[in-house]
């Protein structure tokens, strides 16, 4: 498994983050990159529940995807019932137990809706219990396969925004290894490469996870995009240098007035950003979008253990005792967002409106 | 050595990071911070180019006052010389020597023309070797003991700036540990303490060395300030909680014009506190101020290895290979610095004027 380059049953420069396996989920330890690349094998509810509450499996949309697999191995488990009404309820309870693995990321609560959505209409139609568990496969690998469209779509719309040779910083990981295929803050980056647009991408290192380091300089680095790894603090630098022409990052949440919650440090970005005159634009499927959330201030933020900042890379860079704040993710204010870029095109302001027609 | 609490000869809660031993500099060893309280013993001029060159020593002041002692073992070592004029000889030589350890912080060249300057006047005196050797020890003792004093000051100037209760946010480390005691930026922080006045500090980790998890949250954690560690990507989001009042970091050379030289990560930080109405104060001694420097940007920006980066925990932490932008330091333009404080009070805008009459 130490071959990076060429993956079994993947083209050359790809790594999938989350793919099916027979009868179980194989699931890439996106803790262990770059160093080493490990799938592991998810066989139960519980499995995938702590895959996405260890960061195993991190990025909205895969996040999301995970969970659609895991409501599936749900009711393959033993003793999941031996009726369609029993296979519900156990639908309905493995769903609303993942869906307390993590509490910002909007598209795990989508894809478990939409998982149960689909159960409830399955039971509704009286299928029996060995097509119920069928269909529920098909509709996980349904999320799946529309998340790679969805995100090839972003990366076009993205790409319009883009100019040859341009300076893209980007923070945190909203890549191929965040989603089914592309990502969406980097897909504009892969379908550059694809047509043999040079974009020169800063990637924020992201502390205290550095999803930034390990995952996106990965990724980029693997596929030949021209990247450089910066420390979060440098961004401003980076920027006052006239380095950068675009700022462009995922999402965890859209709140329907246009605040974005994503990782934490994403706030700092936009404000250096605006305060250069650089775009900021904010890239995620209609599934981010949240209209059920009024404004970010509505938004849970996560706050994590100490650990990752005091020894998060197995040595104590901290005073033992210290006090830390850790806080997951930050919101940034719908003012800061030059524009929020869907698979159904390019949404500027003002947001209220132009994120609800989105829907219509 | 293990005792933090209690080092020999030392006040509780009070390391010294550079200490004169009778025949030798002892240095504490900042790398080895939180983790280990070792001092080094430095005998020779290429034993201190080496500390300061490998971040052992790290602090404007503190470098300068290494350096200055470093001068005087120069002419203790053998094949020094055995007349004034060889060893006035040997000063200069070392003194060359030891200004190319680090480019960026003149604090190492104003110690290093001081220590010239003093063994120039006691050669033009007449001055015999033996005197000539002690007088070279004395003035290096006195720049600390100077240094002392100074910080002392610019605590007493910057604490006019505070009330009780405020939120203060610092970035790396321009405390006790980068200078003789009590430091620039962390000065007022020390003399609140000793007066009952409570501040809440925030300390940014500072990427990629980490001085601020290392150095300030401990020397601060040791001296029983209230203080909370973030990660740089925090300082953003903490100001928009409105937790912090006031920014005050150190500097390693201010231009002529007020633009202040910096660890990386400063102007962001500065950039952000405007952005949030927050004062940006930066602390130094008058030896910090350049006015050979006409702007910020003829100062030069050192870069530094990109292993800080990539495996700076100890653990490759991003992929082998990857591009990497590592600059040590960062200038923020005057207009962002709300007071520049010095031992001879509080200086703002305009800077050209207000700068220049503090040398008067």
């Amino acid at each position: 498994m130490n071959d990076t380059k060429q993956q079994p049953g993947e083209e050359q420069g790809w790594l999938q983050s989350v793919r099916w396996n027979g009868d179980r989920l194989d699931l890439l330890d996106q803790r262990l990159l770059p160093e080493q690349i490990v799938y592991l094998p998810l066989r139960t509810v519980q499995d995938v529940w702590d895959a996405i509450r260890e960061l195993k499996v991190r990025g909205a949309p895969a996040i999301g995807i995970a969970a659609a697999y895991g409501v599936y191995l749900g009711v393959c488990e033993e003793g999941a019932g031996t009726s369609t009404s029993e296979l519900l309820g156990k639908v309905r309870r493995d769903a609303e137990h993942l869906a307390t693995s993590r509490p910002t990321a909007v598209n795990l609560f989508w894809a478990l809706d939409r998982m149960k959505a689909c159960a409830e209409g399955l039971a509704e139609s009286g299928t029996a219990p060995e097509p119920f568990r069928a269909a529920l496969l098909a509709e996980a690998q349904l999320i799946q396969a529309e998340d790679e469209e969805t995100n090839r779509r972003i990366g076009e719309h993205a790409l319009s925004l883009f100019q040859d040779g341009m300076g893209v910083l980007t923070h945190c990981n909203a890549g191929g290894l965040a989603t089914a295929r592309y990502g969406t803050a980097l897909a504009p980056m892969y379908l550059a490469q694809e047509r043999g647009m040079k974009l020169k991408v800063f990637a924020d290192e992201t502390r205290p996870v550095l999803q930034g380091a390990r995952l996106t300089a990965f990724e980029l680095q693997q596929a030949g995009v021209d990247v450089t790894l910066i420390c979060d603090n440098m961004a401003g630098y980076v920027m006052s240098k006239g380095w950068v022409q675009a700022v462009i990052v995922g999402t965890d949440r859209v709140a329907a007035n246009g605040d974005v919650a994503n990782k934490i440090g994403t706030y700092s970005v936009a404000v250096l950003a605006k305060a250069h005159g650089i775009p900021f634009y904010v890239a995620c499927p209609l599934s981010t979008i949240d209209l059920g959330t009024k404004t970010g201030a509505d938004i849970p933020i996560e706050e994590r253990h100490e650990d990752e900042i005091t020894q998060g890379f197995g040595k104590r860079t901290a005073p033992k005792g210290v006090k830390v704040f850790n806080p997951a993710f930050d919101v940034t204010p719908a003012e800061y967002v030059s524009a929020i870029i869907t698979e159904k095109g390019v949404v500027r302001a003002p947001y209220e409106e132009n994120l609800r027609k989105l829907f219509d």
